[in-house]
This record gives C-alpha cells, structure tokens and sequence, in this order.
C-alpha cells in the first residue's frame, strides 16, 4: 500500500473518534488515547511507551508523544503527527491539553490503572497555579474499541493475508505427514509455527494449541510432549500476525480410524458452526447469534460439554470487541470480523472445536479461513 | 525440578509476600493479586485470566481463581490451592475476603484499571446488607515486583537455560553464515528466532532486532527487507523465554571490513558496558551504577548519543524492576537479574550497543550471557 494511503486512513480513524467525542453523552473537548494498541491503531505507531491526544474540535492541535528511544520511528510510522518526546505520555499530553485550555478532558478508564491516575490527578494538582479553573478528568470506556469492531478495506486485507498464511501453513504440515501417530503434540505446534514464519507471518497470534485424544476435551490445552495415537482426536487452533492483525482458526482431525462417537460429535459440532455463521448479518443481536450455534448444541444434549462463548471479534488483537456469547449486549456490526467457534469436549474422550475468522457483510460474511471443515480422517 | 520442589516454591513466595503484607504502612487483612505475571510468581498458573487472594495471617485461606476453561490446568499448576471457579477473579475474591471478615483488602493499583475499579466499588457496595461494616479497599504498588527483584534459586536456573539458548543461537548463525552481505535484517532475525526454537525456547523474549548500517543507529528498530552491505554496523538485540523466564542480550558486529570511527565507538561502548559490569553490586544505589557507564560515554563527548537508560531487570517479564537509569531510585538488591546495555547511536551513520544479563551476587556478578563482546568483522 503506497504511504499517503495509510497516513490518510490513519487520518480517516483519528476522525471518526473525533466525531464520537463531540456526539458523546459526557463530551470532552480533549482526549488522550494511551492503550498501545489503540494507539497503533488511530496513528500507525508501534513503540511500547506512547500515547496520543486527540481534539474534538482542532485535528491540528492534535499530539503524539513517546520516549526518546523512538525519535526516528516515530516520525517515520506517524510523520504527519507533531511529536512530543517525554517518558510519561498519559501526563505529558493531559497536562498539554489543560494548559491549551481544555476543561474536560477524556481518558481510557479501561486502560490507565489506579496507580497511573492517581499520579495524573497529583501532576495537575501540582502544576496548576491558583487562579488556574480546575479540570476534569473523564474517564471514557472502550470508545477506540467500538470503532475498531468495524474494519477498513486496509484492515480487512490484512487479515486476509494473515488467514491465508494460516491456511497455507496447515496444508503444509498436512502434505508433509507432520500430523502422524508418533509425532508429539508440541512438534506439531512448532512446525506450524515455523510454516506460518515461511509465509511472512510477523509473529505467532497466540500460544498454538494442539491438543490429542483425551487432552482434546481440554479447551485450551497447551501442546506437551504427549504423543499422538491412531484413533485420537487432534485439535488444532492457531494463528498468524500480518501488519499486526491476527488470524484464528481451529481444525479438528482423527488419526487413521474414526469411531462413530467421534463423527457424531464431528457434524453436530460442524452444524452448530455453520449455524453459527449463518446467523452473522448487520444488525444481528449477538446474544441470537451465540444462541443459533448453542441451540443446535443443546438440542442434542451437548449443551453442558460446550463451556464457552461462539466467538469474538479479531483484528489488532486476538481477542476484541465484539464478543458473542450468551452474556453479550449489542448487535453485531457491518464490517465486523469475528470468530465463530463452537466446541463439544466430552472430559476424559475427546473434543472437537471448528472454527472460522470471517467479516460481516452485507450480503453472505466473508470467509477468510479457507481451510476445508469436512470430517478428515488423516 | 521435582513437582514438589516448585510448589514450595511458590508456597514460600507466597509466604515472603504474607510477611510484606502485616510489615506494610498501611497494612492490610487480605491481598488480591490479579496481574497475571505476578499471579503465575505466586502460584505457577499460566492462564489468560485469575487471580490470587492472599491473607496476612492465614496460609490455608488463600485462594486461586479462574474461569471454567481453565479447571484442569489450575489444578494442575496450582493443585495446593483451593481454586475459585468464576469470570471476574478481581471482584470474586475481593468480595469473599469482605464475606470472610477482612476490612481492609489490598489490591494491585499499578495492575487494575479505574473502570475495574468502578466496577468493584459498585459490587461491594451493591452486596453489602445495611448492617455490614464497610470496607476498604487499599491500593497497594509494586509489592510482588518488589519481590520478584531478587530471584530464587529456580529463577535463576531458568534465566540460565534462557541465556545459554541465545548464545547458542546466536554461534549457529554466526556459524551458518546466515550473517552476510546481501541478507535483509528480516533474514537474519528469523534464522535466529528458529535456532532459539530449536534449542527448547518456548517463545521469543521480544521483537527480535536486526539493524544494519544507519539502521543500526535506532535503537528500537524493528527488522526490515532491508540488505545488510559489507562495511555496515549490524545491530542484533534478542531473547529467549524457558520456562517463562526471558533472556535479553545485544551484540554489534562490522560485515568485512571496519572504519576507524566504528572501532573507535564500539571501544567506547565496550569500555563503559564493562564499567557498567563492574558497578553491579548488592546496595549500589541504581544512579550511580547508570553513571558508571554514562560517565565514560559523556566523558568521550558522545553523551547525547546514547539516548536510554543503562539496563533493567528481566525475569518473567523483559522489562522488570529495577530499571538502571538517571532517573532511577533506591538500590540494587543481591541476587537481582539485570542487563546492562549502553550504546552509541549516530543518527544517519550506525550505532553500537553491547548488552549482557547479569545476576547481581555477593561477589562478581553473575553473567548469564556468555557469547564473546570483542570488536568482530564478520
């Protein structure tokens, strides 16, 4: 992607969180975003220390700030931000934004700790003179991460290119005879992992978990050097990062033989998910699309060896808004990716999980895990 | 290590913490910890979600908490203690300390966020009957980090084993002639990345650094398709995790042929990386070790080129107390695993950075990573 794309959808994002401040019940006319990821996301900047400051109504007056040791990258990740180098960046630009003036001024409650905003209070407390009026400090809750639910055409290519690699790296193993009775849990892990790198994978998007016979009732099992036998369940679920958005995927397979326990449990899981994903359109409560994959389940009498939620949002991170589960709130946004992941784990036999990432469009969701979800003997 | 021998272990941190907790100033009956490296020290759960309930005076009242995907894995790490099965671990073993009669509970200020926070308030008060003394919720700062500083006997094993791994890594690359000219830094870090997977590194310990030529003169610079050329600084900075515990270690070569301003800056480097070394002793105050090694940079004239701190601790986390920098404050405790790493970064030219783990002892420190530090042309 040529760089005045990025720095105009980066531009693009800092502008509709703008919007959102304006609109908000409790406005601030200052924000300072200080979650990392969130600031990767509204500025391209990738350092460990930093933070940004937003204005509802100045996009000009708008600052970045990190520590010394990213002067360089700073500038080059997020050039068309002014930088301010400090080491405390949730201070720094707070105590900018007071001094230009602004009254309430917007932090992220679920991201700055107890410890941090207690210094924060103390630190303009301190610096302001007598005649100075007080400012308020407006805790905000997930305002970057409801913008992040829906994913621009930048973001969405990405994780196409991060479930590819997924894809790609599993037929590998699979064409090379990696999964084999023989073979132990974690060798398996390892050279998924080392396919995954081949195919330009950044990094791993979270511990790989392969998991066989009985430690397959186990929802996330981590591999160990237990050794795979015919006639065992393998479970897989993994992922690879590509320009810092994630791909997820599980696939379940039985070594050799099959059992008809084992194909029973393999198609209702495989109905419940294509349910599941069936039910992913705009507008969809995410409680009735948790509950359209569940029901397949329960019906069958399964209900209580399914211990977890249908799925959660992907991108940025692993794990993000939305999350679809039983005890979710809200509807489910066009634009959206997310996972869809029903499991049956019968403790002591066996599980099976299935699981797809995919976008919610407004005609039939994208599909971006490739991968075949017919039963598999290997 | 023997099952048994962990468990004490972790009984016995658990036991330091219990001590820290009656001596405090502002003592509290009951502790929770719910940041996850902090809970994994004490008690040697590794899943992504929990917390640990520590009482002042009563070992067998502790308590674990997770959530139900992860039944058989607390009872497997952490089978000594009776384990709580819930979503928000924070506010479940805050409010059975309340039930169980502790007026004031300590909690992690530097851990929880001010909407978790919100969130407890507003359930102890939500569940307390009219008749219930209230309760006080004390935020506590840095207490585990405090005593995780001084790793035990297990730790230091594992940090050890981390470093000796890239070592390892690091000569098989050297030795493969993965490091020339016409590699890209993205190449060479992934070459290294294998070879520390190969040698039994669970994970890598950090974004693996390779920079090359006036790369080289960012410290934090992230791997690129850039080609390495002969005559180019290359900066590798890298780690591996066993067992949980990282290793961290910087080495900067010269490819075929060195100008006298490189050697002349990496002498520099070198000779304050030694005074650096040999300031590392039990109750140095962590300024005056930093200046041991700034002093000589400054001295040479370069002062403004070296742009960070002197090093930091590492144990479970790469980045751990105590820093080493100007800014520091209080001392280095015996038995602390620190880095200690300056560098010269001449913008647009290269840069040098020499870094080694270390163990502070009653003697000469420790050093844990062992590959050779002499001015090399590769």
């Amino acid at each position: 992607m040529p760089a005045d794309a990025v720095t105009s959808d980066y531009r693009a994002r800092r502008d509709r969180l703008r919007s959102r401040l304006a609109d908000a019940d409790d406005p601030a006319e200052a924000f300072v975003v200080s979650d990392l990821v969130n600031l990767r996301y509204l500025t391209g900047f990738t350092g460990s220390n930093g933070a940004v400051l937003i204005w509802a109504d100045d996009p000009s007056a708008d600052r970045i700030c990190t520590d010394g040791r990213y002067i360089t990258q700073v500038a080059e990740q997020a050039g068309d931000l002014e930088a301010v180098i400090a080491r405390n960046c949730l201070a720094e630009l707070t105590q900018r934004a007071r001094d230009d003036g602004a009254a309430q001024i917007g932090f992220e409650a679920d991201a700055v700790t107890v410890a941090e905003h207690r210094a924060l209070l103390t630190r303009l407390s301190d610096s302001s003179g007598d005649d100075t009026p007080g400012t308020e400090l407006i805790p905000m809750t997930g305002l970057v991460q409801r913008l992040r639910e829906v994913k621009d055409a930048g973001e969405v290519a990405l994780l196409r290119q991060a479930c590819a690699v997924g894809d790609e790296a599993l037929a590998a193993i699979i064409e090379r005879g990696v999964i084999h009775a023989g073979a132990t849990e974690r060798e398996v892990a390892r050279a998924l992992e080392w396919e995954m790198y081949a195919r330009g994978a950044d990094a791993i998007a979270f511990e790989t978990i392969v998991a066989a016979g009985a430690n397959s009732a186990v929802p996330h099992h981590r591999p160990t050097d237990a050794v795979l036998a015919d006639g065992d369940f393998v479970k897989i679920d993994f992922g690879a990062v590509v320009g810092g958005y994630h791909s997820d995927m599980t696939r379940t397979y039985v070594l050799a033989h099959a059992q008809d326990w084992q194909r029973e449990i393999y198609e209702l899981v495989a109905t419940a998910q294509a349910a599941g994903r069936a039910a992913l359109h705009p507008g969809a409560d995410l409680r009735a699309v948790d509950a359209a994959a569940r029901s397949v389940i329960a019906d069958a009498g399964h209900g209580e060896h399914y211990v977890h939620g249908l799925g959660h949002g992907v991108g940025l991170e692993i794990h993000e808004a939305p999350g679809i589960g039983s005890l979710a709130t809200g509807t489910l946004p066009c634009g959206a990716a997310v996972t869809v992941e029903p499991g049956v784990y019968l403790p002591g036999r066996g599980g099976v999980r299935i699981e797809d990432t995919l976008v919610v469009t407004d005609d039939t969701p994208e599909l971006l895990t490739a991968t075949d979800k017919a039963f598999t003997v290997i």
